[in-house]
């Protein structure tokens, strides 16, 4: 297997990419100025369309792209889009991919209507296109997302997650969107529930592998390259997968320090230390060791396909995806 | 016809509301806790679940309650719950119904995901009941009260509204989904376009009679009676019926310094001279009379079913509402 970069990737199905936009702008149009304004406005903004490429490239293995496929990469783009503006509500974020996020130009009122619209636009493509099976599995996927979000809040509160309620929220709030892309991409072009299920497995893997590895960059990571901030996660009392682990192995007085430390809140010489913490109790090896079993699961399921460009370019968005997608 | 009270209404479909509560509640049940003790909580704000209550009765004169109907009356009362949720985070609200709002207790984050759990739950109902023609129905319904609400906020910042802007606002933001109400419980129980359509037209034509009634007040109301403050859409830079009536019949010298007024804000003696102008100009009779006219129209939309209870309960509830629903 050679990897190929998101570019040589994108550059397999440049014209069905093309036939996406067009699409996708289309389902945008409204005659409300001021949705005009900020629809334009999410365009230039752009980003990666990972959500997308992978609805095409999973229909593409699953027998070739088809009408259908382009309107299940035009509801998830909406939806991810929707939960993204939704997102910077929630966090109050001032920038989006390097933007001014919606609700920093536009103020909260008019993200949140921003969000129910284009959710309920993505919604009416399907509808449209008489497309029941995406309508099933997508609003399954908008309730497991909130759903994910508010247990991992819930939780939060009480600093009290462990490595199973861990996999339900990240498989909640992040694996089920990607899977959702695999899923819909697969039924756009194949009735086979061998395939679909395969597609499937492979999107909530894939979804399972990136939270972990976007979990350690919290741990690891700069600013610079990732575009987080080292420790966010532990002053927002965020536990996840490297700090579960090193609570776990470490002795009942140093375990009590840290959530105390962490409860206490955001002082820099804190987090310092539970970084450390974290790092002298192998957290992140571990965690590391854990993302490279799913993304083994993900490459796994994509073996019943037939090798093709199309199967090689999933492959290489692994790679991509796991690594530093946004 | 004689004029039922809301609680002599709900009476004639006692045990029907009774099993709608049943399908609300259950379909609300989440493992997650916190989710849990929201939904009590917004149960405990009850509400007069006016749209059920439409859904239900639509039902019934369109040939009896069917198992579709308490799917869609769950429906709406999800999506309208949604819409609350997230409308109060939208105008930063304190309580809502006498209770704190979700925002309130919870912030932000935790009641945008509501409602977008809260959607997604109401839109579920409807997959898992293969009843894709309410996810037709609704789908476009949430696209018009988001479109709606935007195009009023966009229309606001410029102060710019005529007759024909303002119809098309209250249809699409308030109108919208008292007409899917009605048309989703003829849905439920009939195939007769002309039953459906007629309900639908008797929800729409209720709507927009309700929105100018709520328009009204804030220019007649009284806090106490009406949950409503006087002059509050004025503040608001709100440009409603009543006053674009008076803006067209007064002097240009005289609309100008109006719309200077409303222009700077918010001191109370010129919220006080906005509305001694309007009533100069006879801005709220006429919009008394265009109020009246669309409850005529949607009382005659009932025409075309037999007398029955049910259909006098629609006819009751038409007052009812107009004069106060919230």
């Amino acid at each position: 297997m050679t990897n190929k970069s998101l570019s040589e990737i994108n550059h397999t199905i440049e014209n069905e990419l093309k036939e996406f936009n067009k699409l996708f702008s289309q389902a945008l149009k409204s005659k409300v100025a001021l949705l005009e304004l900020i629809t334009r406005y999410l365009h230039r903004q752009k980003g990666k369309k990972i959500r997308p490429l992978l609805v095409l490239l999973s229909s593409n293995v699953c027998g070739g792209i088809k009408e259908r496929s382009y309107r299940g990469a035009a509801l998830v783009e909406m939806l991810h889009t929707a939960t993204l503006v939704h997102d910077d509500v929630v966090d109050n974020a001032e920038t989006r991919r390097s933007f001014p996020s919606i609700n920093a130009v536009w103020k909260n009122k008019i993200a949140v209507l921003m969000g129910d619209y284009l959710l309920s636009r993505g919604l009416m493509l399907a509808v449209d296109g008489n497309d029941f099976d995406f309508l099933r599995v997508i609003t399954n996927t908008v309730k497991r997302m909130s759903e994910g979000e508010l247990l991992q809040i819930n939780k939060t509160r009480k600093l009290n997650i462990d490595e199973e309620t861990y996999f339900r929220i990240i498989s909640d709030k992040t694996a089920s969107l990607l899977s959702t892309c695999c899923e819909i991409g697969a039924r756009a072009s194949t009735e086979e529930m061998e395939k679909i299920y395969a597609m499937r497995d492979f999107g909530e893997n894939l979804g399972i592998a990136f939270q972990i590895r976007d979990d350690i960059l919290d741990y690891i990571g700069t600013k610079k390259i990732f575009g987080k901030p080292l420790g966010g996660d532990i002053k927002e009392k965020k536990i996840t997968l490297p700090l579960i682990y090193a609570l776990k192995q470490s002795p009942k007085e140093e375990n009590k320090k840290i959530i105390r430390l962490i409860k206490n809140g955001a002082k820099k010489s804190d987090v310092d230390e539970v970084i450390s913490f974290v790092k002298k109790y192998d957290g992140i090896s571990y965690a590391d060791k854990v993302a490279a079993e799913y993304t083994n699961r993900a490459l796994n399921s994509l073996k019943i396909f037939d090798e093709s460009e199309s199967r090689n370019a999933l492959e290489s968005l692994v790679s991509f995806v796991v690594e530093r997608i946004n």
